[in-house]
């Protein structure tokens, strides 16, 4: 077997594999050919530490296993080590034995951050050019950077509920050249992109800062209780999420779905526009929402794709299993 | 990290430090200090694979992880590989890191017959003398190599489905040392302990086989609709397991639960009997039976066990992860 550990990530994966690795297992699971198991997530009393699994299966790309893993909310302060801890191991679909074991951490951040650019790319307007940012924490700067790579993006524009943190995204922005502007909510009705990435249990950005023909992609919302946009804003968009099921019971969608605003069935998987079974955005008028709530098979596209970089770097640790 | 690759389990695992390992954390899921999380289980498929993960989180042993895999019925004859594959992985609970990956084939085998050795050394009366061995598959000596070390047995009596798999068996007593006899099922009326080890959909052993004083070990029904004994054995015997809430749903306690035989309050936690909060058996004319089910905790406690095992003999691989 073959492992890949989270030090040699950083290395090998690019935001490109990350793209195609995700822009193809979504469009196989709307294509019926890769489906999520049920999610483990246990609070196992010890650390105050949140523990599970994410597992699947794609048939198409014959990626099967799981990430496991959670949150260690001390690690940082007690142990100087990160907060969200996971490993993904992957299996030979064949005969059911371990195929590879990859460092889980970056590679989370890298498949949230495609996920996002996944949904600008399809449904977004070619000639997006604001891009806004609703929060400011490490997960946004993956976001960042990977999205301005989909669109000719003149200005950045960005609002964190802590304005000291809004630097940490500017500095992408300068990196990538792209001018870099501090807004309150209301300002970002000139983007033609948002993206929000909070970890909040209240909606920050309102139907009413959005502006006709904008693309949300909502990519903090991953548990009953968490919001970070007003449900009323799903109403007003056409929603497109990686997973239904998960989108209105842990995702964005559950207030709206919850408050009778949209209904399950007024939720698409995006991997149907992918696959060009639904046309996506249908106007420049049109909100398009993308509810991004981040699914297992993400995480084992992207593994396997690192696995494919690193045994073509001779990186790989081969181990007698 | 430490590996232990499925090669070296054999040499380093021994029965006894198996029985001991899933006889503590039997205590300790009595105690409330360990549990198991939801079994994910699919049917991926593929290859008519069966494929999963069995978490759980021991706080007592700080013992925190899963076993995945599963079975892949075609791996024997395409491949020359044994079906039920798996693998248990062990994480820090301090920091969510991995720790330990270990091959979980043998391992699987050895922890369910050190779990009907340890309802064997806490519910079968002291001076039982014939073990009667229902079912003689491969999965069969372990069991009856396990359970002859529990109680001075002067015979084994065995019966199967298929009368040809019955030399499996006699080849261990043979071993032992200990007289084999093949019987019918009414033979079994003979024996002080009865384990039942099959994969059957219908019951074998009805209530009229079994002796007032025996003790009953069904290992085999892990899954809805698979039954090895008439439910109406479980309304005569004192019910016992190694979870309630698998027994009452997946194990052979499902059938005489369904038809009102007996109830899930009826059903009481090996780990119970163990640490001394329930009497277990408690005259030489009752009928005790053990309904095994197998949880990913014994999985967790003798991976641990063997990286232990591993570490001092200095055979663990150690990657840094």
């Amino acid at each position: 077997m073959l492992i890949v550990p989270e030090r040699e990530i950083a290395n090998l994966m690019t935001r490109q594999a990350a793209f195609e690795a995700v822009e193809k297992v979504f469009a196989a699971m709307a294509a019926g050919d890769a489906y999520n198991f049920p999610v483990v997530r246990e609070a196992i009393g010890h650390e105050d530490a949140l523990y599970g699994f994410k597992g699947g299966f794609d048939r198409a790309g014959l990626t099967l296993g799981l990430k496991a893993g959670g949150y260690w909310p001390n690690n940082l302060e007690k142990r100087g080590l990160i907060n969200h801890q996971s490993t993904v191991f992957l299996f030979d679909p064949d005969t059911g034995k371990v195929k590879a074991m990859v460092g889980g951490n970056l590679l989370t951040a890298l498949r949230t951050a495609a996920a996002s650019s996944v949904s600008i790319k399809h449904l977004a307007r070619p000639d997006a050019r604001v891009l806004g940012m609703v929060g400011a924490g490490h997960q946004a700067t993956f976001q960042l950077r990977a999205a301005l790579e989909q669109r000719s993006f003149d200005k950045v524009i960005g609002w964190n509920y802590h304005p000291e943190m809004l630097p940490n995204i500017q500095k992408v922005a300068d990196e990538a050249g792209v001018p870099f502007e501090t807004v309150e909510l209301n300002g970002m009705r000139q983007a033609d992109v948002i993206i929000s990435i909070t970890s909040a249990f209240a909606p920050s950005l309102m139907a009413d800062h959005v502006a006709p023909g904008c693309h949300v992609a909502c990519m903090g919302t991953d548990t009953k209780g968490k919001q970070e946009v007003e449900a009323a804003l799903l109403a007003r968009a056409t929603v497109f999420t990686d997973e239904v099921a998960q989108s209105v019971q842990i995702g964005e969608a559950q207030h709206a779905v919850a408050q009778g605003l949209i209904a399950e069935s007024d939720v698409t998987q995006i991997g149907a526009v992918i696959n060009g079974t639904h046309p996506g955005r249908d106007s420049d008028d049109q909100i398009t929402l993308f509810d991004g709530t981040g699914v297992g098979l993400q995480d084992l596209a992207v593994a396997a794709s690192v696995v494919d970089l690193a045994v073509q770097q001779g990186i790989a640790i081969t181990v007698d299993f």
